[in-house]
């Protein structure tokens, strides 16, 4: 593939937070009635105004910088310290051993991770299954290391509560079609949907006997709402090489502005995380390392304070949705994400989404970057204040109504 | 290529700051005398507790926590009021305009610029000229991308004074032969030499004529000695889009433990770096590019002070390295790299790069790191505290006499 195709692919035109990036030319003709007021929201990632980092965050990062050269210079996998410290509490939520040594790495952001992940295990020409839909940058990372995308639908609309959705018989097609690496986020981003234990011990038995090496992006599990149970596919009965955990601080905890991301698990594939990170970044900025030490350790009552506002904002956003008629949306069990299918509109979704920005100051991600097949959708990141959330989605059915079909 | 063997090319056990996961079995065989005491001197990195980041620059990052989400979640390329910044200094210190809009990109670090510079202009089976001796991550990169190094050596002992020592026969063949990227650091990393105008404009008329793309690691050129003379290749005839150039605070400026980085130039290249930087770590750090604001902004006199501290510590070392009978150590113009040869030893100098940190408390890097043909060489970043530093190379001298061949 010539690198001009190859970065012809890796489009971030709709990626969030680009639409400063975006031209609207040929949009002015399609626009109906006036602009809606109110305050804009961007939906395209979560307000860390609304919900602030973590109490204490900064004070840590302070420290860091105090300590000079030893926290600007780690291990490229991180300080050692600071590996240890975070591994314990990451067995604990995860049930299952975590090596601090050879079995951890901090990475810039859990997109890092995601990256070295994919990078580590994926070289040109190798099928990867995916999730349709899933994050969108799973699918860019495939395509450049050449790797060949084999999609596994989730049927998150018609799986009904209790499952996600994922088609196991695809996975399985996949693996046998000789498949060997399988990455998927859990809760589902963009779906909010939360794998069930059966699902989730499925992927591990058939990955088990296909030899297949799991990604899971599970950046959002300690986000989850009232009565929901989650399964942590690395302690279910899988073999430990083969699975490599992502998680981070960033989204629930507010503390993106730090680039923080963890992979664990997997020592053949966190050693070669670590080689790679040599050569991309080197590390993960050293002061802001120093913030993980809070990470798991918040103040008493601060994550179900957290989990409890969200919510009630997903709560609220779901009745103003559920208002649209021929709209759908599945209730988010976990993780700060709405994927709304919208009804039939007179003119395409992806120009709505442009009018959106324009008409309303409503900023969301367009469902076609997550699968080809859920262009009539839209993700939310509903880590918002919650009246402007509210008051935007307000504006967004309302101008459903104007372009209705 | 297979994972595996792309993997093992990539090997950090000899790679800066990685000596800590470094096995030293065997070694002990060969071990003749006592330890030395002294300090630890670690000359793999520079000591930021030895030459303090710029003064300014938490409050920098301090305030761009304050602003919060505006700061936590910038473009992909960085912020715009901070590129447009950091763009007109740059300019400025170049001598050739900067696009702030368009071509300037923000990054994890210089190495997250060089990873991001090579990704978007070298694919499978490229050609790409390399200078020996040179950073050596220029070289996994290229072999990371399955790309064909085309080596070019850099003369550095036998050119005299006036000249980096390039091989621009070399060169020229190499574009010949169909390279059609060239990628070197000046001043030289390892060597510590600058490319004479002459080298720098002949570079930009042999990439003019062969239609090659330039990739110029900058990153020391702040850091000149008395009476240097510096030469930028972008203020040279050559065509704009061909050539990018990636400079940072990390050295110079001690703000390494912030993880910044930039490249400037080709709209074209560094478009291609942010669509690839969504998917490698999505931003630098957020919080992290406010620290940019004081760059090249600094205090009166704090540069010159800089300068003038690390030129009596190269002058001071080259003393001692120049007493070795035998060792040839050029005088190194600018940055803050000594890479000196050293004698025949009666063990190899791989093995006495361990010794030198196990018996001297002296960690360097060895030669072999920047070019198959230095290994009797190692490297020293003598950005340390002046008095450790001296009281390091004597015994790193006591250690080449206690081990001469």
């Amino acid at each position: 593939m010539s690198i001009e195709a190859k970065f012809r692919k890796l489009g971030t035109d709709n990626a969030p937070g680009q639409e400063v990036r975006q031209q609207s030319a040929g949009i002015e003709a399609l626009l109906r009635g006036e602009k809606l007021g109110g305050r804009v929201v961007d939906f395209s990632h979560g307000d860390v105004d609304a919900h602030e980092p973590t109490p204490g965050s900064f004070d840590l990062f302070s420290a860091g910088v105090a300590l000079g050269g030893a926290q600007a210079y780690t291990e490229y996998r991180g300080d050692i310290a600071i590996r240890e410290q975070v591994a314990s509490r990451l067995a604990a939520f995860t049930g299952a051993p975590v090596d601090a040594a050879n079995g951890t790495i901090i990475t810039p952001g859990t997109q890092g991770a995601l990256f070295l992940a994919v990078a580590a295990t994926v070289s040109r020409g190798d099928k990867v299954a995916i999730v349709q839909p899933d994050y969108f940058a799973n699918r860019k990372l495939v395509e450049f290391f050449e790797g060949e995308m084999v999609p596994v639908q989730l049927d998150y609309v018609g799986a009904g509560d209790e499952r996600a959705g994922l088609d196991l018989t695809q996975l399985e097609d996949s693996f046998k079609a000789g498949a060997k690496v399988f990455l998927f986020s859990n809760p589902n981003n963009p779906a909010g949907v939360v794998y069930s234990a059966d699902e989730v011990r499925q992927i591990a038995s058939l990955a088990g006997r296909y030899g297949v090496t799991v990604i899971a992006d599970q950046l959002y599990s300690r986000l989850r709402y009232t009565g929901v149970s989650y399964t942590h596919l690395r302690a279910e009965a899988i073999d430990a090489d083969n699975v490599v955990t992502i998680m981070g601080p960033s989204k629930t905890e507010s503390l993106s502005g730090y680039r923080l991301g963890v992979a664990f698990g997997s020592q053949t594939v966190i050693g070669r995380m670590e080689k790679l990170q040599a050569i991309v970044s080197l590390r993960a900025a050293g002061y802001s390392q120093a913030v993980l030490r809070s990470w798991f350790d918040e103040p008493e009552g601060w994550m179900a304070e957290r989990i409890r506002n969200h919510q009630a904002i997903r709560d609220a956003l779901l009745k103003v949705l559920r208002g649209i008629e021929g709209a759908f949306a599945r209730t988010p069990l976990a993780g700060s994400y709405l994927f709304p299918k919208l009804p039939a509109l007179a003119i395409p979704h992806a120009d709505f989404v442009k009018i959106l920005r324009l008409q309303a100051g409503v900023i969301v991600t367009p469902g076609t970057e997550f699968s080809p097949l859920t262009g009539d959708s839209v993700r939310l990141n509903f880590s918002q204040d919650h009246h402007a959330a509210v008051a935007a989605v307000e504006r967004l059915a309302i101008l459903v109504e104007r372009y209705r079909a």
